[in-house]
């Protein structure tokens, strides 16, 4: 430990306790790696504080030491966003656990940052409500997280993302300032709407430390169908016919070869057949069920019409489960074909994803790469995981990954349609955004961190 | 004309054509007021431009000489937004009037910003398209005005306010920086929320100038109903007990004896029977008739379980208009009671409509003022509106405006809805965010805008 090391520790266990600084190797490690694979980035100090107030204090102390302090919720981001690469310390949010009310006439709900997200859904659900952002990790991220990096899943095609339910913020500034954001109210457009400002800010901008959502009557009827085609280029285009047929499902996601090929070898809930070489998993919900079967019919004749093969309605929540277990899986099933994969998450204009899938493949083949494609197609938004075996092989990887960023941005789009910038994509936010925007966002990060203290190396080129 | 005023406009002449700019005072009249009954208050000059680049030579040259800009578009906001209470320039957005493209495949639309919406809905709708925000001055405001004020309407219940469709911006700062913030694509997340930032800042962070929306595919199915109720404690807790059962109908308003008493004098298309002394609009959506057919009985019931005494159901679309109008022209009607009124859009919780219904007519017999309750209860927001004969009330009216504010406040609620701030509200806008709060809006007010030059006077107390 060094002597910095150990003067701040002390004094941040004046502030938290000192049960709650970590300052053994073995301990800071699970601090230092995130669902990325952008390595190992350890910590010199975790605190876990419990409070606002302690927040406050923590970050007075480091912005008058001058030492970094980067958010951490439970790491399952992938673009490195809590990868402490400045050393420093980490800041554990894992204390904020609490949910705080569900009002269920109000349709509101209020949290602790440090909830995890599957754990808030489901106590929405046993009073009847809804909590629709789903992203794919939802059994372990946090609340927190899912704010700093706005983030997603399925349903966000017919529910919208993170950002769409976050009402009010408890927000600690770098500068150590407590502030309470936003409303309680569904409706409020009273000043500037700073809520909006830092969900989806990466931690560059403040801590968040109690969330109120907005929440939602839960759908009583909810119906899923698998769509099989024999090759991916039926099946994007499949996806743009029953958007443009008038048709918004909850979800609508692609799965390509390369992931069923995984699937086979993970030997994932469900199995597809032979000779299926794509597949669509669509999903509706609505009140009414025959409502819910006519939309689900339509979904499914509308793939027939583009060459499906056959159409799978889940007879039931097992099948409905086994269906989206297979479907949530396939970024881990992907390491039984190749043990290393870089996940990406371009976004284009929805009618530009067969044009995206063809350019992934195109730049699979040229470079001699396996690339699994899918995800969220009905909005635009498609993981490409592109595997390989050794480590030696990823500059040829990296070369792929910016060649699918300039792709999904030639095509209209976003180099990042749900994970974030943070270290992974800082060299391309200039691509896609242009210098003058770029320049807007370093000069409103140094307006609310003036001693750039707060998850610093993130977001911004060469930072 | 001033010499200020007579080199300015030469100025100005030279950037946007002399046609363009008008300092006659018969011609700056109508650039002086909007529809918050706070008085007159006259531009020196109107310039309108018709590029995103004249706004940014206007703005570089007002911002060297130290004048006022006030951004002006429909002028039919509630809270004083557009008025040039410094004199100066009026900037009007009026020959930004294209709509430059619906991308039907992609459930993408892009506008400039003084594109009437109720244009902008009927040429989206006329491909199969959506675009929800409607605004009850849908037939002259326009998209730029709605963004501004991040504008919202009774179909906000079920689809969320402007913000919630708009995915990007072209913008001009007040120091003549042009920039392109947001995406064009569903889902994006790169950088921070700019596009967030500019909605609803009221004219106060820049001027914009082109905007990118989503759109959803129009529902092919639309069901009204209208609940008729002894009185308005009834009512108000219909619509709670509504909400409570799991509907979520697209829009759920609320009207009470005063709107109804007005509606009457005012020979509106559709008579309330005697007897009748509130009532609830409701409206459901979808694409399957009979699940909008249950939807729409489900809300019957329930209102006729807390004691509706007839519920009516639009048989066609005449008498789904005829309902729609009625309530869309209760503000104007009101004046057929009294000629003077100040209208208000504060919000509380769902659960605390019955609640604020009562204050409010609690606040209406305190200080003798016949006091109307109407708007989207559904979401929380109601209309106040204090009606008054003589200029000489206006105190009393403003005393009761400032309880009423101060009792939203009280039932976890915000001063404003929908309407904004600007001039009308900034010196409660401290009552509800605290010191604090409006301090850092007050600074990143001057982050954007150092000269202090952009629609000054507005939304901060003092200011």
């Amino acid at each position: 430990m060094s002597a910095r090391q150990s003067g701040l520790s002390e004094d941040l266990g004046r502030i938290v306790g000192r049960d709650h600084v970590l300052t053994e190797r073995e301990r800071l490690l699970p601090y230092g790696h995130d669902e990325s694979d952008l390595g190992d980035h350890l910590p010199e100090i975790v605190v876990r504080p419990r409070t606002a107030g302690e927040i406050a204090q923590v970050l007075k102390l480091c912005g008058n030491l001058g030492v970094p302090v980067t958010p951490s919720a439970a790491r399952s981001g992938k673009s490195g966003g809590s990868l402490p690469v400045r050393g420093g310390v980490a800041l554990s949010m894992e204390r904020f656990d609490r949910i705080l009310e569900i009002r269920r006439e109000d349709l509101v709900g209020r949290a602790e940052a440090g909830v995890v997200t599957g754990d808030y859904m489901k106590a929405v659900e046993a009073v009847g409500l809804f909590y629709p952002p789903d992203p794919a990790s939802l059994a372990f991220c946090t609340l927190g997280g899912n704010v700093a990096e706005n983030a997603g899943g399925p349903r966000a095609l017919k529910y919208g993302v993170t950002r769409e339910y976050i009402l009010g913020l408890e927000v600690v500034l770098p500068t150590g300032e407590i502030l309470r954001v936003g409303k309680q109210t569904i409706k409020g457009v009273a000043g500037f709407d700073l809520t909006a400002l830092f969900v989806g800010s990466e931690g560059l901008l403040g801590i968040v430390t109690e969330i109120t959502t907005k929440l939602l009557p839960l759908p009583r009827e909810v119906q899923t169908a698998l769509c099989l085609f024999r090759d991916t280029a039926e099946a994007s285009r499949a996806v743009s016919a029953v958007l443009a047929e008038g048709v918004l499902p909850r979800a609508l996601e692609f799965i390509d070869d390369v992931a069923i090929a995984a699937s086979a070898v993970a030997r994932a809930p469900y199995q597809f057949p032979p000779g299926c070489g794509a597949a669509v998993l669509a999903e509706v919900d609505g009140n009414v069920p025959e409502a819910c079967a006519r939309e689900i019919e339509r979904v499914g004749s509308v793939c027939e019409r583009h060459g499906a093969i056959d159409v799978l309605l889940a007879q039931n929540e097992s099948q409905r489960r086994d269906l989206w277990e297979t479907r949530r899986r396939i970024s881990i099933n992907l390491k039984a074909l190749h043990p290393l994969k870089i996940s990406e998450d371009v976004a284009v204009p929805r009618s530009r994803i067969p044009d995206l899938v063809a350019e992934v493949q195109a730049i699979g083949r040229r470079l001699g790469l396996a690339v699994a494609c899918y995800g969220h197609a009905g909005d635009g938004n498609l993981h490409a995981n592109v595997l390989y075996d050794r480590p030696e092989e990823r500059p040829r990887v990296d070369e792929a990954v910016a060649d699918l960023l300039r792709a999904a941005i030639r095509l209209g789009g976003t180099i990042t349609g749900e994970h974030g910038v943070g270290l992974a994509k800082k060299e391309f936010l200039e691509l896609e955004q242009g210098k003058d925007v770029v320049a807007l966002e370093r000069r409103l990060k140094a307006f609310f961190d003036p001693a750039g203290i707060l998850n610093p190396g993130k977001m911004f080129p060469g930072a």
